[in-house]
């Protein structure tokens, strides 16, 4: 078993390219890594997911705990083996679907008590029991349950929320069990202040985290402000150890990300964006249900090696979402996911190269070519 | 391009064993077709499908018509191309789903006027039409256009009905477009009477078509009719040519088919069953929701070697249909199209070896061991 740790083997300005060693193999960084929220990338197989080159995966510790319980996925053999993941799992602390999905919340500095927005019973998630609950699904990175601050928040509002997250890390990090390759992430907050990001990175850093996350962003404060945010929260954050945005985002919002020293994400959008036929291609988005496709003979995109545009037309795929058939959701997410890997792909060798700036330069031109649309 | 033609190879009893070439290659009999009604196998990839075994697949000419069209079809290079499916592909005629989708139906001798169950826009389906809408499908074997007879008929009105198939089969027999390599099949009819059943043989084998089915079975008669129905309307049927139970059926169902000397079966159960978690297993059929799977680590079916069995617990299945997530249908009915070409496999050797009777024991004893749970 090698320990977690973080190899930087190469920079482009604030840009990294690096690796991250955990118990169920490495990564590179970096990466996106595929949401599958309760133990399932939807409408993917687990294989096709690693062939789009997707090395990582993320889980969320609310939905697993409320189904199927995380003591059910323990007695299964844990989440790996479970949902047939062998490589890197990281787990959400279940923070934000807590506010977000849900109901009767009471926050106190102990925890929160919630109904689950599935049957109604009633659940306590405690930084504790967050942990607890990670261990029990075998993740290889576990994330510091904290609050996710609303957006927007006074600066008093943000610093009493960012307060109570940097204790309950403190008590994650105690709770959290060391075991060889696996790690514990701490979770920058404080929302657009930057004396406040700046003061959340102090705490964690005196803890000392494995990593570092950044949350509170792409809650709807626009790019940006979040590039803002990041520039100067990434400066406060230690460089030996990996970084990561949560819950970015778009194409534009990583590359932006990563030329300000990202080197982690997750997003639902190409898989959600998958079910609902939005494509991501070189051109900029594009929504395949849209008529003007209905007799066009041409792949989705040319530059692209996914199943969907190596054998099917673009008039296929439109008759798929227009029929509502399920192949459509599988065959576009497939397609977007390969597009989000494919971009990480060219972002690393990039920076390895030392030719981000130029790769950017060309991505936005790329992006603003053809026939754009926007994705709403 | 080779001739259309059927090459029996063996035979055990009145069951058969043969091989099948069309334009788009060949199939081994007794043969079970994925259903791909609408130019997809619902909820999965071609490629998963033909890895199952399946080698031919049936369309629906009903469907394509209204969406995207024949035309369209035909524009985008024809039905193989359009849903990536090299092998051979049958079509139905649409007779029977003008019947039981479309609204507001004329009948007359020339053929049938209906409205769109989509969107009530106004259709008509004729013997010439259907040859027409087929040829422009590309379809390997085309059906006749007929009537699908309700059940129950009395001896008048199925003798009726049938009387006038045989005058649309005349008509399809002459608009039908002879292509090398390229099939139509006539369809018996008479519901549960055999002398009307030997008199649709006659006037169909007095026409000549390419192959035989026979339709209006499995529809509400029970098993034990359309066994009897069927060891009399087959012995009506030349030797020569394949035979084609339409829209059969339950495995059960297939086997004593298969014994009564047909060569040919389509059937949704095994990709519906499977987006609703029904499976067929080696023990009968399982429903995956019942809460008793809800711990159990073993593979859902230990003989089968489908990607659901390899990978995944019974647990984890039962959780993806809990949770709706949409692996759950793409797992199962990987699984059930991998049981049912199984059991054709099996079929077609024992017929090659002589051990069809003892093959049919062991099957109705394993279906009667273990946890059966009824099919509804």
């Amino acid at each position: 078993m090698t320990a977690f740790h973080f190899n930087l083997v190469a920079c482009d300005g604030a840009a990294r390219r690096g690796r991250v060693m955990t118990a169920h193999g490495s990564f590179e960084t970096p990466c996106f890594m595929a949401t599958a929220t309760a133990a399932t990338i939807k409408a993917m197989h687990p294989e096709a997911v690693r062939a789009t080159g997707a090395e990582m995966a993320i889980c969320n510790t609310y939905h697993l705990m409320l189904r199927p319980t995380a003591e059910r996925v323990a007695q299964l053999g844990g989440l790996h083996k479970f949902m047939n993941w062998p490589g890197p799992l990281l787990t959400d602390s279940g923070g934000y679907q807590v506010m977000s999905l849900a109901t009767l919340r009471e926050i106190s500095e102990e925890g929160v008590i919630f109904r689950s927005h599935l049957d109604g019973s009633k659940h306590v998630l405690t930084p504790e029991r967050s942990m607890a609950i990670q261990h029990l699904l075998d993740s290889d990175i576990t994330m510091c349950f904290d609050e996710c601050t609303p957006h927007p928040a006074t600066h008093e509002q943000a610093a009493h929320s960012m307060r109570m997250s940097m204790r309950w890390a403190q008590r994650c990090h105690q709770a959290f069990q060391k075991r060889e390759g696996y790690a514990l992430f701490g979770i920058n907050q404080g929302s657009i202040y930057p004396d406040l990001r700046r003061e959340s990175a102090t705490a964690l850093k005196d803890i000392e985290f494995d990593g570092y996350a950044v949350g509170g962003l792409a809650v709807g404060e626009g790019q940006d402000i979040m590039f803002r945010v990041l520039d100067e929260t990434v400066s406060f954050l230690p460089q030996a150890k990996p970084r990561y945005l949560m819950g970015v985002g778009k194409p534009d919002d990583i590359v932006g990300a990563v030329q300000r020293g990202i080197d982690m994400f997750d997003c639902v959008m190409p898989t959600r964006s998958g079910r609902t036929g939005q494509a991501f291609t070189h051109r900029g988005t594009v929504n395949i249900r849209n008529a003007r496709h209905l007799n066009d003979p041409r792949p989705l995109d040319e530059r692209c090696s996914c199943l969907l545009c190596k054998n099917y037309s673009r008039a296929y795929i439109h008759h798929l979402f227009r029929a509502e058939e399920i192949l459509g959701p599988m065959l576009l997410t497939g397609h977007n996911l390969q597009y989000y890997q494919d971009l990480m792909v060219d972002l690393r060798k990039a920076i390895e190269h030392q030719t981000l700036t130029d790769f950017v330069v060309g991505f936005h031109e790329q992006q603003a070519r053809g026939d754009i649309e926007v994705l709403e």
